[in-house]
């Protein structure tokens, strides 16, 4: 299972040194970085080189360029790393309750007009929908009887045959065999909690978290051992221990590549740390890698899978964020979970519809998924950054914000003590969605955090829609006072 | 909820008014029923009305043409009516264990070269392909993006709108608003389970019942109370009302339109009693009507559901049955728990994939649905027909078979005390997949049954293998001594 890393092209390890000198205050917000000639000197490195680690950290951020005078340490807003701290998740496992804020967020973006901050999902503008639907037909004409019939699980061979084939990349080899197709990531997750949980079980998972997750435990009567998140590392693992000795927990579910709303990167170290810990207690540990393919930087991290020797890890994946979301064709490799998952698959779906998963695996054989993937790294970096630009304009001095390394969505702490649940409730008027901070907590933090989407195209009026966020983020502000 | 119950076309009272005749023992097996010319005069009826009226009891099983001799009662079987009777259900809530019995069969349906009498599936030969295929690229073109994106519960309006308007065939009035699609027939029963159940709840259940049923009551740890049914009339409500009277029942979950494995048809005035029995005691019914456009006679069955007041009943279907088991699009009426019922769709798939959903809605809307359906009704009533007959010919003496009045499944009971379990082992050696009894059942009852599926069309394979099935019967028979 322990494939070794690939190395970081050079241009990645300059921008981490530079990353490095901003993160511990060495460059400073406004500081002019060193220039790119002087930067290539320093790293011994060619310039073309260097101008791509300074795009990356653009990227990522960081810095921005000017006209005529070079890159700057980006300034308008506070330490992005202090964003989603000074929570304190409650330590004892907690009884899910989102309510029914996700059904509301999920009709906000069934309705026409609105502006798509709240569920966190791709504008089919960024997707290969053209590439996708003549490959769909195509398939459709030639294997219709194919498309028809069942696709008993595990599902396609043809779709897990390329998932294994891709698995590599992530520092894993998955074989075909180990893989079961799903109705979308959400299947996936379904599937695996149920497999090894039940109804009240503890399950720690990240805080903030995916409130779909938070959801899925309420529905099947667990609960939440919120685990604080490093906005840049991911899930806080001395809490995480600490939590696991203190009592049972069932299971670990945890999204270690672009987490959701934070965006965090777990490092590598602490990628096999979280392994060793719940080996140690043989606690099983669902990875939602749903995000794996979307860093900012084009580097694909490798899975906590890559480490498990014991089958103690219940990979999940889809291509919802990358392909094509209706299609809703995931999968997962349940480890030595394997017989349970498949057969409660038979009983949740029986089956995953053929058609979309012959259509995802033709696309990845031949539909140049890398090539589409590298344009979307870039849109998705670009469209977060834009995001991030706007809300720094427009929104009150003390706003911070979260600076992702991958994903699309942004993690927004608004100043003073604005209700997040208000702004919800206001910005609805006015056609705008957001998805509220209490929601991504079984505890109902998060009251004055909001997390919002990027995964549409930049436009005019979504600018807008941030300038009026920004507005009535202000009134409601006053009106508290 | 009560529009008025079409009147039934002339030959199938002419129909009903022999097979009473039949049933009543009037008319016994081999004797000839009155030829087409008199039965005319007596029924005053034209003699083209005889003849369709023949042809329905033809597929109904109950009498055959002979060349130049006219129309007999068929004679090779027990009374059908005797299948599954004699079974004593037990009638405290069952923990059910169908153990691992399902993914045997669902890995047998995978396998390439065995005959598929397991899995109650149609064979894509009767399904139509080419159409639907040719819709589903046309719809795909056209409608790219949209396939590409998410189409969140309730699901695609255009579906949603064609089930309501086709509801109308079964006596009731949906509208498209009372409806969300499903990943399947299956997904519906799932949600409906959990919208009315916790885990360790009773649920009155059909004995026998389809497995998949069965395997999902232990994987939501719920317990099933068996209705013992009638092989024509389906449960038997005197049970049933005893067994809600006796102590709590969470729901009951029956397929009133030709029932799986056996093939019955509720009546109408049992459909109401059904509902009046429930409703007292407000339990809820999930009525699966995943069989009921496959009537054998032509005639659509109303569905319990229209005699509903109170949003008790969660009506489930699918088209894997008619259409595509592919495409896994089915949907629920869920009644009153439809905020419920959507809330918990939202964790289980997040949303059905798009571009089936609209395919299957152009289909039923232009592709010609109910042409289809009429000949799709008329090929299994003939591969039904000539599987019993088969079966008859090759099966040892004292074997009874089922005489389902809509569907694509039989229910063999094997004679004298062959295991169903040994056959269904020893048959998979040779390459044909059966059902075995004891997955019918929570209690392992039916030892000596088996379900044949006839949803592909008839060939010589199919023939030999139910040589090759009953040659093995009589073996097992003989070591069993």
């Amino acid at each position: 299972m322990n494939a070794p890393r690939k190395s970081e092209p050079l241009y990645v390890r300059v921008a981490n040194a530079v990353e490095e000198l901003i993160r511990s205050g060495t460059l400073r917000p406004g500081e002019r970085v060193p220039s790119v000639r002087r930067a290539s000197r320093q790293h011994d490195v060619s310039v073309s080189t260097v101008v791509e680690a300074y795009i990356a950290l653009e990227n990522r951020g960081l810095i921005e360029g000017r006209p005529k005078s070079g890159f700057f340490v980006r300034s308008q807003f506070a330490d992005a790393r202090k964003v989603g701290r000074g929570t304190k998740p409650k330590t004892e496992g907690q009884i899910v309750a989102v309510g029914n804020l996700l059904s509301r967020l999920f009709d906000a973006a069934r309705m026409p007009d609105v502006v798509p901050f709240g569920a966190a999902y791709p504008g089919t503008e960024v997707l290969p929908v053209s590439k996708l639907s003549r490959i769909t037909a195509a398939v459709v004409r030639r294997d219709g009887a194919q498309s028809v019939g069942y696709d008993m699980p595990p599902g396609s061979e043809a779709l897990r045959r390329q998932v294994a084939k891709r698995s590599l990349e992530w520092g894993t080899t998955l074989t075909p065999d180990e893989i079961i197709t799903t109705c979308g990531g959400t299947e996936a997750l379904a599937l695996a909690l149920r497999a090894v949980t039940k109804s009240g079980d503890v399950v720690a998972v990240e805080s903030p978290t995916y409130f779909g997750i938070l959801q899925l435990l309420e529905d099947l009567g667990l609960r939440a051992l919120e685990i604080p998140m490093h906005p840049q590392t991911g899930m806080d693992l001395d809490a995480l221990e600490a939590g696991i000795k203190r009592g049972r927990v069932a299971a670990c579910l945890a999204v270690p590549n672009f987490s959701n709303p934070l965006g965090s990167l777990m490092p590598d170290d602490h990628k096999r740390q979280l392994w060793e810990i719940l080996r140690a207690k043989g606690v099983p540990l669902i990875e939602d890698d749903i995000n794996g393919d979307l860093s900012h930087d084009g580097l694909r991290p490798r899975v906590v899978q890559s480490h498990d020797t014991d089958g103690l890890v219940l990979l999940c994946g889809s291509y919802s964020k990358t392909l094509a979301p209706g299609y809703r064709v995931g999968w997962i490799a349940p480890g030595r979970f394997y017989a349970r998952v498949k057969a409660l698959k038979l009983t949740s779906t029986l089956a995953t519809a053929s058609l979309p998963q012959l259509a995802v695996a033709e696309f990845l054989a031949n539909g140049g998924y890398d090539h589409h993937l590298r344009a979307l790294r870039r849109l998705f970096a670009d469209q977060v950054h834009r995001t991030r630009e706007a809300i720094g304009a427009h929104f009150s001095k003390g706003t911070r914000v979260s600076n992702p390394a991958g994903g699309f969505v942004l993690w927004v702490e608004l100043s003073g003590t604005v209700s997040a649940l208000k702004l919800h409730e206001r910005a609805l008027l006015d056609h705008i969605s957001i998805a509220p901070g209490p929601m991504f907590s079984a505890t109902q933090q998060f009251p004055n955090f909001i997390r919002i989407n990027c995964g549409h195209p930049w436009t005019d009026r979504r600018e807008q829609a941030l300038e009026q966020l920004g507005s009535l983020t202000r009134k409601l502000a006053q009106r508290s006072r």
